[in-house]
């Protein structure tokens, strides 16, 4: 593509409404333009970057035995309230009268309409598997869009389907899905982490999100370095310590603890590391007390509370009833002298596992230091796994110590089961002429999402750096003076057509600009590749070669090439 | 692709609410499944089609050097209160209130969106001409969708929007896609004819659309089978004949007709052809009369009429106007006597040039034969075209005669000019620094409707004949017993990865099903060329070709291939 023939508009300005890197580049780039709150236009250079994610994605699809098709954007109410949720999806679902009156949304996905598909389409088991998938604009009314095309109102999605005899069927597909979305997003030249996500309030039984790992990403991942472990904070499980708990070596006694009403201030108080105190959370579960025992530096993880027994719908104690059953004011609590035929004790694993430890002694003003389990109060009712893991700890699957990072969702595989397929009676005869209700799996990826995740990832201060699969063009020629100097016209032109015939997208600037502008739209842009020619290095018989990013190991510095033999050079880089 | 990996899914019975063959063949063949009144999920196989039509579109898009972005399915209503049309679109127009409560629509089309990113991006004449495109999901709430895609709410388009500093610019471009459209049309198989267009209404200053030829389209063309020449019939010119009016040979009289109110009786009365007879069509422009003399086999046009001088807002005459003018009841009027100080004779150009003719005496049951213009009454106040025309005319471009047929549209090319960059303020710098207003054209493909109206012109009773361009599958493998014969099976399956590696769209129909049942499929399907590889046939090393459709001057029945030679064969065959 020639430069002239195409639409570059970049500009030096971040726009003011920009937070993210990735806004801020995509619209200094011209990638994309604003029409509304979280509408986008995907301008000619972004759409060119949003193509080359589609089609990898399709690729992989395929590739997996998923079979595309294209249902409508706008959607029948009736079939939203089959399975109940026209009430309950809230307002992110955009609703739409037509001119009859009729109820329709903006589809924000489409588990009801492929499983409508699915029940007039599929009657005997013998058409199972099946695994159907479209990639298509969605909306979804966000209360606040922000940060671009990264939580857009209107965005591209890719949204698979599976519908399955048993769930052993539905097991495997999801395996199949789940290696095609690594496939994709290793293509894509992304840094990623599957990570083992809640299923709990869906309902489903076994899920996956795919996570871009940047800094700027919403979701904090604990994963393995050492493994492909990753699960969201909320979700990992955190091991009991390897070492059992000690014996007790310190006599217990109160000390003055006048101001320190938390464990930070207790423990630079007596001069000890936060990880020997102890603090407690009273929730109220139904009208029964019980107490959260966690270490000072640990947090509470109310998913994990929430899962053990007769917890599905704790709270947190409010101030009356914390007076109520300890007789003394926060900041002073502890498990000691309490009176447990009353309050229930859950203490975290590696509570369980501390002695000689620091808690609140349930008397204003004072802390109990030297408190052992056994001997100063009696041994905790529960212990479990009820905090969110930290740097550090030891890696669920025993393959080393998990670290944290920031992520951003941009695919999500899902075992549905059958709560859409029974809600809709999708239901299939199966060899013993027995209508039997289909089993489902859901499998989305954020294609539009993608593309500035991937600038979260992938950039520095002078614009984006596209991962060459990514990439608008693979290569720039900028060609400096090319409306004024002969030589450099006939440069540029031969070495563009010679790479162009070879099947790589290369983009020719013979802008009239000077060299610098030329220079910072290709960084901004972020063309992997760049080849300069202008008349004093043509004198010379030369052209000069610059990589965006410098390479592990190599240098990212100009390096100057022979122009007859840049063709050859260019080829072998480009097929890499 | 294998039948088993793919998803095919055909029934016998034409459901009951398809009135066109092209419906009831989609729906048959499992092209399309409705999900709801004018919504339709385009099942994997009619989405082969459509993505077929689509890359088409979009390689002639390119080469014509339009630049695709892709803007947002909801629109803001304030660019359209702009430009006025939020007002005036019409319940044509789905409307939509989000979350907040501010107005947006589904865009039916996207005038407004283009010329605010054009007024934003484009700053000076060095800019121009542009010429964007996408292809997208477009929704118009037709008050009764029907014919399936043919006339869906929810529909792909392909529009484009091009900019321009002068008005040769645009009409440059505009002949670039015209041209590019030409081309699309052709690569696709199709008989279509480019039609001038009437612009009258919408203020475009040039306007031509494309138009399927089919005998159920719903537009009357007039064309010259020996040119180019095409039009609608409302916009065809009718010329004056070639041959000058005659002198008077008869002498006026009058004839009894009593029962006799039409030309047609008239002349069946006499023993005359119709085209002997004159008719007079009553109008008031204002509360002027005027009257309309006709041929009595024309119809009058009456946008050609309303083009005339002072006469953009005539209305048919009521009876009671007839009755004061004449005193004499419609059936028998005439022009001979008339108060033409009151009343002014506008002719069509066939009769001002017609002698002898006969028409109404202005008397109750009588008609008057042997009238001639100059002798029995005085010459038109006004000669012009006011009729449309009729199979025989001559072409207006003078290189043979018009014929008639019916059409499908399928793309629109308009010359806007500066209604909405005038309306938006979509302004440029020209070379001497000043603000201008851009000129404008648009230009749209029904990406979807053309699935469908190639099926109306390529079908037979046995179902669809898809152009080659536009099939799912080029060459179906019809594997007789595939599952059951290991000969079948390999020699099925040699001749699949031979093509398919070779580049062909090739679908193996390794089903277990009766021969018969897949033979129906892949005529029903449309599938342009077949191979049957059946163990009949293996022991004498044959295999039996069928083409779908009898090419000219062959026979389109079965003939057998030695197996050895097939791919040759068919290679040379799918190449064309």
């Amino acid at each position: 593509m020639r430069a002239t023939q195409f639409f570059i508009s970049t500009t030096k300005e971040a726009p003011s409404e920009a937070e993210l890197v990735s806004h801020k580049l995509m619209l200094r780039a011209g990638l994309i333009k604003r029409l509304g709150s979280g509408l986008y236009t995907w301008m000619p250079l972004g759409l060119r970057v949003l193509r080359r994610v589609e089609a990898i994605v399709r690729e992989e699809m395929n590739r997996a035995g998923a079979i595309e098709l294209l249902m409508p954007a706008v959607q029948p109410a009736e079939l939203w309230e089959e399975t109940g949720r026209w009430a309950v999806f809230g307002p992110q679902m955009l609703k739409i009268k037509d001119r009859h009156q009729r109820d329709f949304c903006f589809g924000p996905t489409h588990e009801e309409v492929i499983t409508d598909v699915a029940r007039r389409e599929i009657k005997s088991y013998r058409q199972l598997p099946v695994n159907f998938y479209q990639i298509q604009m969605k909306f979804r009314d966000e209360i606040r869009p922000r940060f671009g095309v990264m939580r857009a109102r209107e965005f591209l999605m890719k949204d698979a389907y599976s519908f399955h005899a048993s769930h052993d069927s539905l097991v495997a597909t999801y395996q199949t899905m789940y290696d095609a979305y690594t496939r994709v997003f290793s293509r894509l030249g992304l840094t990623f982490r599957a990570v083992a996500a809640d299923t709990g309030a869906i309902g489903g039984s076994g899920s996956h999100e795919f996570h871009v790992l940047a800094e700027s990403g919403e979701d904090l991942i604990a994963y393995c370095p050492d493994s492909d472990y990753a699960a969201n904070v909320e979700l990992a499980e955190a091991l009991a310590p390897a070492t059992p708990r000690g014996a007790p070596a310190e006599t217990m006694r109160e000390v003055d603890t006048p101001k320190q009403t938390t464990c930070e201030d207790v423990a630079a108080l007596l001069g000890i590391p936060l990880q020997r105190t102890v603090k407690l959370i009273a929730v109220m579960a139904g009208d029964k007390m019980v107490v959260a025992l966690l270490r000072g530096d640990h947090h509470l993880n109310e998913v994990k509370l929430g899962k053990l027994d007769g917890m599905a719908d704790f709270r947190l104690a409010n101030e009356a009833e914390i007076r109520a059953a300890f007789d003394c004011p926060p900041g002073f609590l502890g498990p000691v002298g309490i009176d447990r035929g009353k309050i229930t004790v859950i203490a975290d694993r590696t509570v369980a596992a501390m002695s000689d430890f620091v808690c609140g002694a349930n008397k204003p003003k004072l802390h109990l230091t030297g408190v052992n389990f056994g001997r100063d109060l009696q041994e905790p009712d529960r212990v479990a796994d009820i905090r969110n893991v930290v740097a550090g700890d030891p890696s669920p699957d025993g393959k080393g110590s998990l670290a944290l990072c920031r992520g951003i969702e941009v695919g999500h595989v899902f075992q549905l089961g059958s709560k859409y397929s029974q809600a809709m009676n999708a239901t299939y005869l199966d060899e013993a002429g027995k209508a039997q209700v289909m089993e489902m799996g859901c499998y989305g990826i954020g294609v539009s999402r993608i593309v500035a995740a991937a600038i979260e990832q992938n950039h520095d201060d002078r614009g984006i750096i596209w991962p060459a699969t990514m990439a608008p063009f693979l290569l720039v020629i900028v060609a400096i003076g090319y409306g004024k100097s002969e030589a450099v016209q006939k440069a540029a032109d031969s070495l563009y057509a010679d790479l162009t015939a070879a099947g790589f997208d290369v983009l020719l600037d013979d802008r009239d600009e000077r060299p610098g502008v030329m220079f910072a739209d290709a960084e901004l842009i972020g063309i992997p590749h760049r080849i300069t020619v202008g008349e004093r290095g043509l004198k010379d018989g030369v052209v000069e070669y610059q990589p965006r990013r410098a390479e592990a190991g190599q240098s990212g510095d100009a390096q100057k090439l022979a122009l007859a033999e840049a063709k050859e050079f260019l080829t072998g880089l480009l097929e890499r």
